[in-house]
């Protein structure tokens, strides 16, 4: 028998978001009109505001087209390092601040520098499904904290700590303790009490945090946001962020870490992932000339997103009301992102798993969601919820529709 | 003592060629003026071709910065389906075709897809410095074949069959051999003769090649360049590409990987690619777009990338004459891509190795070179010819001058 090339790492990477894609494109060379929430990309229903278009184009038409400094450009280094200076009150100097292209490769940059083979990473189920792939893509190993359902997906703290205390030494140790905040797919945004408490259990224990915010603001229905930034000091610590969602500008491929702390590890981890920016040269260079001007421009930026904010707050509100007539799925209501995450009655419905669940809503309402075992959740799927409300009306009362017609 | 948190194979990634960056960024600030002769960069003296900028701008004031197809988007796809029908012969379909951000983005996924700890590759020195980097990042190993200086830096054959040879079998098995044409820092464009003897070689031993082309347009002094998809039948490679040095789009970070072949090894390879990309979501859409249309505007094209093939060509034989003049050093002529690569006589010379004789000469003469021990030839420095006559005349003047200053 011939044996595979891949190598065995390799079997981990694959996106449970985008699985679906090709069979939604095939449905559409039928002629079919699929509806897509399946992708977490504002940039599809709310276009990217024109102040940053024009930043773009200017750019452009300056000829910033060369290759850039492999850390970011200073222009947009600069910007980043005020926007944390005047929202969360953190200084920082340009060597805490690394530009990359999108969070997607500041977290295989951040893995690949960390993680041994048998490398063991606590991260919190349900979560984003590239993180397991990132840390198996170098041979490490997550154990599974959680955000509790029964507790309206708050963090459980208790057995965050469990966890942690039982893997206080040698080689069992753990590498990094990784939070998302607002959290995809849940929509948790983390009470400022509960980070605390998060803050100080990795501090206690010295494991380096790292909170991924790219949904910092995108927060809604009264619920306050407070970055890791603000609580951690004097201890190691990363912030993963970037343009996509809070500048609507998904397709730039934007991202950025921010380490403002320069204990010994968080410094040799600058350097490293400097190092690691340096080998692929750098992020596209007019995107961060763009986004750099956008984040200067506090005026349209605080304007555009607060409309957009209201509008995936309405679309949430729209979709957990049409749901709510569901007795098939139960879902708690997000406070932040823009994702709602049902669980599914499958004793209930003739449905053997939620892969079969989502693939059969798609092949027959033509509405695109994502499977929940793809965030560490069977039994449950992702609703992207950034359409019009009369969109989320239809298309939510299309899986009701879809349900009642497969009940046992 | 504290333990390091960073993973073991983290110390394998450095970039030689921008390890002097932040250094010459220094001088600047000190109001010096440094040349940059590192950066393979041409879009540095060569402004971006209007029409591309032009697309750029199109795609950007039509929308399209949302997310997109993680192998890039139709219109790319088809346009480079398109670019080696017409430029190679070779008929491919879409899913044959992966865009990537940049070639350094699909090295890393490639060698992800490939390597388990322990695996070998062969690569040939001098070679581009991200090649180690990314083997070695997932744990692999690199055997040395060589560009053959004393041969006017061709492929020595003879060694690489016999390196071939050597590990047939088992766990020793080479897992890909990978070959650079035109090749990086040496000029070598590879004889269609000599490129049919490797294809040869590879097939035989059933090794997948993996041909990395991204100069396979800047070709001159008469040469004539042979592409691997026009000799490899029937046989597992790959083909890496870009829109950086043939559209001299540098910044725009749009790379691509071909695999025409349909036998299980292409096929498991092409599919897993996709699956690395889908995880990353996307590159960055308007530049894929931009490149789409770039591509399809044959005449433009061909106008203005023969003018700055042209432009090459004499920053290479005015660089090469002025050198010429300098006992310290010897350089075999480039036939392709954009570097000069002189071995430098350190007996007659100051200096303990080419490191230092790279910095001294940055920090004295302001003039920005890379050290050729990043391209595993130590000894030698590499000279990036893109900046016009006068200024290669200028800089090259200035190395013969500086080396005249620190002859023993």
């Amino acid at each position: 028998m011939v044996r595979t090339i891949l190598s065995g790492s390799s079997k981990y990477v694959h996106s449970a978001i985008r699985e679906e894609d090709d069979f939604a494109d095939e449905l559409r060379r039928q002629g079919k009109r699929v509806v897509k929430l399946s992708s977490g990309d504002p940039a599809l229903y709310h276009p990217t505001p024109k102040y940053i278009v024009d930043a773009y184009v200017q750019a452009l038409t300056e000829g910033r087209t060369s290759y850039s400094r492999s850390q970011g450009v200073v222009e947009l280094v600069d910007a980043i390092v005020e926007r944390y200076r005047s929202r969360y009150g953190v200084s920082m100097r340009e060597e805490d601040v690394i530009v990359t292209s999108g969070v997607a490769e500041a977290l295989t940059f951040m893995n690949s520098a960390l993680i041994d083979p048998g490398d063991t990473v606590l991260i919190l189920k349900p979560y984003y499904t590239q993180y397991p792939v990132a840390i198996q893509m170098f041979g490490g190993k997550f154990l599974l904290g959680a955000y509790d359902e029964s507790d309206g997906w708050s963090i459980d703290l208790d057995g965050l700590a469990r966890l942690v205390d039982r893997r206080k030494t040698g080689s069992k140790r753990i590498k990094y303790l990784l939070i998302t905040n607002p959290n995809n797919p849940t929509g948790t945004v983390v009470p400022r009490r509960a980070l605390k408490e998060v803050v100080e259990l990795a501090n206690e224990h010295r494991i380096l945090l790292v909170s991924d915010e790219i949904y910092d603001e995108v927060v809604f229905t009264g619920a306050s946001f407070t970055s890791v930034c603000e609580l951690a000091k004097g201890m190691p610590y990363m912030v993963l962020n970037g343009a996509s969602k809070a500048f609507d500008a998904t397709g730039f491929r934007i991202g950025y870490v921010v380490a403002p702390e320069s204990d010994r590890t968080s410094e040799e981890l600058k350097r490293k992932l400097a190092d690691y920016c340096r080998v692929r040269l750098c992020a596209n260079t007019p995107a961060q000339y763009a986004v750099a001007s956008a984040m200067g421009n506090r005026a349209e930026h605080e304007r555009t997103v607060r409309a957009m904010v209201r509008a995936i707050e309405s679309a949430v509100a729209t979709a957990m009301k049409t749901l709510s007539e569901n007795p098939y799925v139960s879902a708690v209501r997000p406070n932040g992102a823009f994702y709602i995450f049902p669980k599914i009655d499958l004793k209930s419905l003739k449905f053997k798993d939620d892969r079969d669940f989502v693939h059969a809503l798609l092949e027959e309402k033509l509405v695109q969601t994502t499977r929940g075992s793809g965030f560490g959740a069977p039994g449950h799927f992702r609703i992207v919820s950034l359409a019009p409300d009369e969109v989320m009306e239809d298309c939510v009362g299309r899986v009701n529709e879809f349900c009642k017609e497969h009940a046992r």
